[in-house]
């Protein structure tokens, strides 16, 4: 009935073509690839193999195809692939792309490049793809397709129907038609159940929905996940300012901005980005988290300075130097997991500044509340360990005060960092993680010095 | 057109209410909330708000609507609002919800009260619910519906066309027929643009496509998230091992868990959980965090206890008190990064036995590349701040060692820890930072041991 390995686990299959690959069973891999194997599973077994492999895979794969797969890469494996194509090799495979896929693509394109594309496209085509071109990747513009399918109020179901069915083909995902007047703008959306269990003689106006989800081309593409999720759209149309249809957006699309919603701060968080190719070489990977280590290492030496301010201390009461970090981590895992949950918060669009206020109370309640349970726990542990009820205190204080500062700083940055203009995800956990690692330092040794 | 307030971003929205609530306008609020503000909306503006609003908001709503936006509302704030309600309005409220919804709302309520609900339906109804909660809540068949359209592969195109136009109402997400055979046997899809524009004499076998993705109920919610995007579906049907047609799942249901997939191992990293309430009681949180906080704790201690087993050296050179952190958080920080990169790979099926060990070699390599040139500058600075060229030299080897001991623990770590049958992203950055404290703390303080 299915294809056989439509049934397969992505693992499965994975390994099938691992051993047909070490095996040299090149024919076999090819009758797989071309064989009625899902473009999408394709696409994802490129990104799912190493470099190499990825080249063997993709001259096996018939040229028909190609078009096909582009489309489901993520973008850095594109590029590596897309820089191996000739130029007429890529003409052909974007010539069934739909609007939104080819802009995606022709933004990451050499100009050279996506100009002798478009120079390819016949005038409509290229006026179309100019449109959306015209609009940042991360809007409701850059993400709308041009394929809409409009109808005009003051028909009858029946002719609309019939207008309906004189298409030779229909888009993949069709949930609504396009209500627009004469001078094409929006008026509604008439859905097509509604169409089809409607009595054929009513007019369009009299069903339509007017009430409608509409989204301006320059809204955000995090506005419009949000929108799509919580009125659980499957497509919405794209409308100007001035009235004007433009497009619609399609539920496929805004999965993707979904799924890279949900991972972006999380990752950013530790200095990773979602787009990332899984087998980037070496050189370049060593590159990119070289930096993030360098930013972070910065950190570490300010943490290291304030420790040098107290050497004498240290050098007095060596416990000091064993219990230290214990004072530090504990002020990093709780600040992080404020910040973690705030800049979660602000992406659901979940935080006004008066709710702001109530968060950051909450939260220091919460580390006020965990660090004197715990700082009692740890006290308890340092008067046992090395017999020192002075030191037990010390550090049972300086948890106390790190925590609360952990849940004052992982509350507050995020915001203040947006108001200035940087990405909370990107500079907060490492700022933050600063602020608990001075903090820490410099009340436990600051204490002791002024004890011992 | 629209209603105004569609119009307003969520904060905005929030904003509007918060003031309301403050200068006592209910009515303003209830005028709002009643008068065609999408039920998704006033879900978000719940969840929005702290407790004690949540209770006013909650009572301004017209009861027709408690329907709509408890299926809105996350697991967590929802099982607060129903505690509220008595049984008669739950009755009420649930009355519309669909299969999947109300199975997922009858999973989260004590049995007397679902046992309560399901008696007051009627017969056909309960059967069907029944049938979908023999299913685990994440796998595909916890996630369908049973509203599918079927029609037999010997009719014409006409009638089934007929046959779709005389349902009273059609679900709102409808892309495709179901085709099934007189044993209720799933044969294959009609999807309805192939049926609006076909030739209405053709048979439904005619035009039907066969090789398309089908479900069986048991599998996992996050391999039905997988195929969803890796194939651009609207929607799937469910079909048991000997092929019965058991139901089908939509996009609005997968892109939940696309997001729950999306966020859950980033957020399990830092032990926080997805489905939890921004303004649950302090409590409740500090409970929750303070574990975490524990468990942590835990490895803090046996970090400090690997230094303890160096007191003689640090009160000799209390240099390596103020440098050590620096080990220990390089490591960390390339650990994590690996891990997470490991761990999201295998969420997303990228990984094989093979592909790990290439994945391994790959880390390390980043690793050893990254701790040579960054040991360097470390290298450097110590030498310049405590004029000892061994003390420079120790830092920079323990770094080395420990950057390389952190993409080794990051990359296998994850695929040992699902071997036992422990979630990597739970228990895997814990153990790393253990791993990368005690390796890093072990080689610096026992290699100036050795030297001082």
């Amino acid at each position: 009935m299915n294809a056989p390995n439509t049934e397969l686990l992505a693992e499965e299959r994975l390994q099938v073509v691992e051993q047909a690959l070490s095996n040299g069973a090149l024919a076999k891999i090819r009758r797989m690839l071309n064989g009625g194997m899902a473009p999408a599973d394709v696409a994802h077994l490129l990104e799912s193999s190493p470099q190499k492999d990825r080249v063997v895979l993709w001259n096996l794969i018939e040229s028909e195809l190609d078009g096909e797969v582009l489309q489901y890469l993520g973008e850095e494996v594109r590029a590596e692939i897309v820089g191996r194509m000739t130029q007429g090799e890529l003409l052909n495979a974007v010539a069934a792309f739909e609007t939104d896929d080819l802009v995606d693509l022709l933004q990451e394109l050499p100009e050279r490049v996506s100009e002798q594309v478009l120079q390819a496209m016949d005038f409509q085509d290229r006026e179309r793809i100019e449109a959306v071109l015209s609009y940042s990747e991360d809007t409701a513009g850059g993400l709308m397709n041009t394929d809409t399918i409009t109808v005009r109020p003051d028909v009858t179901l029946d002719v609309a129907f019939r207008f309906l069915r004189r298409h030779p083909t229909l888009p993949d995902i069709l949930d609504n038609l396009l209500v627009v007047n004469r001078r094409d703008e929006f008026i509604g959306i008439l859905p097509l159940n509604i169409l089809l269990t409607s009595d054929s003689g009513l007019l369009v106006r009299d069903v339509m929905r007017t009430e409608t989800e509409v989204l301006r081309p320059d809204v955000s593409s995090d506005e419009v996940a949000r929108r799509f999720q919580r009125m659980d759209l499957v497509s919405a149309p794209v409308v100007s300012d001035n009235n004007k249809l433009l497009g619609r957006i399609t539920i496929d699309d805004v999965v993707d901005v979904i799924k890279e919603q949900a991972e972006h701060a999380l990752l950013q968080l530790q200095g990773l980005d979602e787009d990332v190719d899984l087998f980037a070489p070496v050189l370049r990977t060593a590159r990119r988290r070289g930096v993030w280590l360098g930013i972070n290492l910065l950190t570490a030496f300010i943490a290291s300075a304030v420790i040098g301010l107290f050497e004498a201390t240290l050098q007095q009461v060596v416990a000091l130097a064993v219990l230290m970090p214990i004072v530090a981590s504990m002020g990093g895992i709780a600040g992080t997991q404020s910040l973690t949950i705030v800049i979660r918060a602000m992406a659901l669009g979940q935080i006004t500044p008066a709710r702001g206020r109530s968060l950051v109370i909450k939260e220091i309640s919460v580390g006020l509340l965990n660090g004197i349970f715990w700082s009692c726990a740890v006290a308890l542990v340092a008067y046992l360990w090395f017999g020192d009820a002075t030191l037990g205190a010390i550090i049972g204080i300086s948890i106390v005060v790190n925590l609360a500062t952990a849940a004052l700083a992982g509350t507050t940055l995020p915001g203040l960092l947006k108001r200035i203009g940087v990405d909370p995800a990107l500079a907060g956990g490492v700022l933050l993680t600063t602020i608990t690692d001075v903090v820490g330092f410099f009340t436990f040794l600051g204490l002791a010095a002024l004890a011992f």
